[in-house]
């Protein structure tokens, strides 16, 4: 297919590869022209604004960061929007507001383009493997279409409903992820102002009931100081406002998650945002005066 | 080995059925006595008290529920200790308080006895199956030679560290298989009232960073309306109440945990005591005036 792709960032560099590799033509477009570059001498083309990805393309992919960037480059002055025509697809990959995104697919649907939202959990690794997890909302008959794209990109394709209702999956799956590390780090916490040796605390109780993805891969990452990103602090903050807002939008009360969004702006406030989600122990540790792991010397 | 064993519940009576075809000699006492006469009826002899089932044995196992049943039966009238001879082992594999397991630990010493605290988790199916995790605290040597005990009744076996470190990690569990349970029950929470199909973002999310052995197992049964206990609320509730007295004792500050434990309050006020851990989502549904879930009809 005849591919537009906005966003070369860590998750878009890769995905766009492996749209490449699976023989489709991608022409991109990123804010950071070196980034265009690296992708042309990779095989790609370049774009010189959204609209310019966007023309002639059968398909065009977004890959940003929040509402108001999808906003600008799909809608805004240079948006694919202005060259994107009638009967293409539109593929928002980024994770944004379901709300903004039921109205941009509306302003779109007025030009005859469709949009599926489709925003991925795996991270830059599934990215880079093609093995993102990509859960998509919009109309069926768009999303049949571009299966094979996100075929070359992902490997658990799920089609969650309507327009909004991938946005809707990935902000489920965030406050599971978010929730689950600060179950799991509030635990630790706890096995440490006791004086257990968590390295035995943890062989215990993973592999049970208490296991989950976020106690086997970070909980393991910060009983050994290590901070490195999978996912920042600060995108997970992102994602928790998303939630927030989209909870206030539909009135509805949550019990848990302002606690741990809450929890994560102290520890932004430690200076950590750029860290990753196992930082949440920081926050847990300057509250309670007591340390969950032996910090490298 | 000659054991003596005291409670006979829904995880004594399976615990004790496997030391007894692991070539153990076993002689049982229970508050009711219909459950002791089953276990003679098996293989078992049976005890007129737990004094008696201590009289001879080389090591005495209690499974009884909370911190004043293990107090009763180990010091009370009638009590093990009046039976226990100097040298013998006393493992408490009960989930108690790790303060009054070392009370108990060293009134026990003055006797000469050692004493193991050994709780469990994997339930009733992992007692029948002899698949027990079990984290046990106290003197090495002790462990060391009760070890065959443990490998009757469970798989995955680790010595935690001394005198109560076994019921600080199971408190470790706990603490974390309460707090993924509340962030599996939100998240599903938010997925309905935004109107997602609940059965496409459980497939979309599992399997992936939110993925938890409470998410596959239990959040999976909640969909499907089924609040059969794995493990009571009233024994989740009692475990975290051990947790909130332990942390109380350390003046340590717990975030989300007491926030979960006065969800399952709500749960218990509504009448689910007796039902699995799963439903936590039936107190946030309340809250948010939103169903997760089909009812069965």
């Amino acid at each position: 297919m005849k591919v537009g792709f906005v966003g070369l960032g860590l998750m878009g560099a890769p995905m766009s590869r492996n749209l490449l590799k699976a023989g489709h033509t991608v022409k991109a477009w990123n804010r950071t022209k070196s980034k265009v570059d690296a992708f042309v001498a990779d095989g790609g083309e370049a774009a010189s604004s959204p609209q310019d990805a966007a023309e002639g393309a059968d398909v065009v992919i977004i890959m940003v960061t929040d509402s108001p960037d999808v906003q600008a480059v799909v809608l805004g002055e240079g948006g694919v929007v202005h060259g994107m025509s009638s009967g293409s697809v539109l593929i928002d990959m980024s994770t944004i507001s379901p709300e903004v995104t039921r109205e941009i697919g509306a302003t779109l649907g007025e030009h005859g383009v469709q949009m599926l939202d489709a925003p991925v959990s795996g991270g830059v690794l599934g990215a880079q493997n093609a093995a993102l997890s990509i859960m998509v909302g919009g109309p069926t008959d768009a999303f049949e279409r571009v299966t094979p794209l996100f075929e070359a990109m992902g490997q658990r394709i799920t089609y969650c409903g309507g327009p909004g209702m991938g946005q809707v999956t990935k902000l489920v799956n965030q406050v599971i992820v978010a929730g689950t590390m600060a179950a799991v780090s509030e635990g630790l916490l706890f096995g440490a102002a006791a004086g257990v040796d968590l390295d035995a605390a943890f062989k215990a109780v993973s592999g049970g009931a208490a296991n989950s993805w976020q106690l086997e891969n970070l909980g393991a990452k910060l009983l050994q100081d290590d901070f490195a990103p999978g996912f920042m602090v600060k995108l997970q903050q992102k994602d928790l406002r998303l939630v927030l807002e989209s909870a206030k939008e539909m009135n509805l009360p949550m019990f848990t998650t302002p606690i741990v969004h809450n929890m994560y702006r102290a520890v932004e406030g430690q200076g950590h945002s750029d860290e990753g989600t196992q930082a949440y122990i920081k926050g847990l540790e300057a509250l309670a005066g007591v340390k969950a792991r032996s910090e490298k010397s």
